[in-house]
């Protein structure tokens, strides 16, 4: 398997046996069947060609996926892509953007890129489960209405999900944009789409999806938007013109034939976590919060850069959230850790053991 | 061959057999013994992993293609989203972005998108070429200074070139970013790198480069620029991290290897595009500008939209460049042609005598 991947940063200790639990990638790649059907497409494409710059075939399989239009559908060159364009779309420099905090760090970037102003609502950390305050969140919408709300959900690197009464009444709320964020959904198994299927979906409602993560295409970048087919109208005139591309298009629409495969994945990373969640809060001085991504925050009592170092050293290469909670007094070590193969996980178990 | 595209716009006339003319696309595929390597190489490429944030492997092969350091290189998803990415590193709403006029639409495009006033000078179509003003171009860095200056070498769609001195004095006048977009830089010959090859790169100059016109990857999306290392670190730094999906930058990095293929399908182009301007200026009525692309500017005296339709009932898509010359009394009818192959050249010919 040849490794897309030139160690970066300071994790550069790991061997090519390294376990990445630092990207919340899925830790298997495509079914080989997958593989090689696309592997026969190949001479079939045109790469001479544009791309369909509306990626009209992708969409239409979207639509019969998803069971929403395809007018209401927008595709992006990852989900990264797409908040861009919604940043694009919605904010000028100045307006203000609401997050929770902590929350996926492009929330942030892209705000600092864009010249807009960040307000966040921020989480706080029980025991053993992260608090989602929903009464200051819904108040956070009232003092300067924000442009763009961005609510992932589950919420990335905590794993926690933000109820849907509370989502719901933020979309009644709001006159901005919200976008709940469900790059992790369907680890979840909880999409606030259900509760749009036989209704008028809002206009300011745009729910994100991606490949990247239970559909194991992070490598092609292909994430997707379903919102009101007037919002994605919006979205697609500020698109660039061709960016999905040819190979990526093809690659997303074979994918949805492999929707087993994908559910067999996402079962056996969920299994696999919820054990791992266990195994941890066994471990004297190491707490596991839940978690509904395909990651888990977990919480010690050492100095965090240390046991990075620790564990890179041994091939295991974890996140660190950054300062995940600091509005609060919570002090210690905070990593984010993905989940990966089982015995990539026995082998942080045991570091985790060793260092407790 | 699988056709990437679903006619788009009133050009559903077109046949399977339809050829394209219209996007500047280069009309043959790549190399077979390059399309079978990537085949080969399907298997090994980690679609579950995220690619190298910022494609190391790629600018490494870049830089020794160009003979620049790859510090001063950034590669996009397609030259499309370098020009975004310039518009958010350099301009804020209200700045001032000077460009030809006409020019690539994507200049108009991304001002709007990005609130910016675009300030044009106007290009002069003569008898039988196209004049720069050059003098103008100049004074136009003096009243407000420009952010942003986005100069098409070849231009598009006339195939013009702008003076070298020019360009020179440009840069060193400006205070703002001179972007000097080299998408057709093949089909011309003529590159401004030569330039700087031996000597300290401008930090206000970037030059765009493309893997979608000569190479033949438009469907990878690939571009990149080259510029000094501190430029290339602000526009790294606004970059979309995961920018350049595996595949393609797999694609690109093997396209070097092809570089013959390349050169020998652009000096058949080339050979065509110069026949193709000689044939039509035989035809009373027509008017071929000389070009340096691998498109050529016609003008006749019959409607635009009238001898669209008629050729893409033939099969033979082109391309209305819109009021190219709205400055002038220039009329008539402005069509660009992209330089497709012989026999498609031939049936444009054909129909062009039958509309004279």
């Amino acid at each position: 398997m040849l490794v897309n991947r030139i160690p970066f940063s300071e994790m550069a200790y790991a061997s090519a046996e390294a376990a990445w639990l630092d990207k919340n990638e899925n830790p298997y790649d495509i079914a080989p069947a997958f593989k090689e059907e696309l592997r026969q497409r190949l001479p079939e494409l045109a790469f001479n060609r544009y791309p369909d710059p509306e990626s009209r075939r992708l969409r239409g399989a979207l639509a019969d996926y998803t069971g929403f239009p395809s007018e209401g559908i927008i595709v992006g060159n990852g989900g990264d892509e797409i908040l861009q364009i919604l940043f694009t779309a919605f904010t000028r420099p100045h307006s203000t953007v609401l997050t929770l905090e902590p929350c996926f760090s492009q929330y942030s970037a892209l705000s600092e890129i864009h010249g807009v102003n960040r307000k966040c609502v921020f989480l706080e950390p029980g025991e053993r489960e992260i608090l989602v305050p929903e009464e200051k969140l819904l108040d956070a919408l009232s003092a300067k209405p924000p442009s763009l709300i961005l609510l992932d959900r589950p919420n990335n690197p905590t794993g926690t999900v933000l109820g849907f009464e509370t989502v719901k009444k933020i979309i009644e709320l709001s006159a901005g944009i919200v976008v709940v964020d469900e790059a992790y959904a369907e680890f979840s198994g909880r999409t606030i789409l259900d509760d749009y299927k036989d209704r008028e979906f809002p206009r300011n409602l745009v729910v994100l999806r991606t490949f990247s993560k239970a559909w194991g295409l992070a490598g092609l970048r292909i994430g997707y938007a379903i919102c009101a087919p007037e919002t994605a109208k919006t979205l697609h005139s500020v698109k660039p013109p061709f960016n999905v591309n040819v190979f990526s298009q093809e690659a997303a629409f074979l994918a949805l034939k492999y929707k087993k495969w994908m559910e067999r994945l996402v079962s056996s990373i969920s299994y696999t976590r919820d054990r791992f969640i266990e195994d941890v809060n066994r471990i004297p001085g190491w707490v596991a919060y839940p978690s509904e991504g395909n990651f888990v925050l977990l919480r010690g009592n050492q100095e965090t850069g240390s046991v990075l170092k620790t564990a890179a050293v041994q091939g295991l290469n974890l996140k660190d959230p950054g300062p995940v909670f600091r509005n609060t007094e919570a002090e210690g070590c905070w990593i984010r850790v993905t989940i990966g193969r089982e015995e990539e996980m026995s082998k942080l178990l045991s570091l985790l053991r060793s260092l407790s």
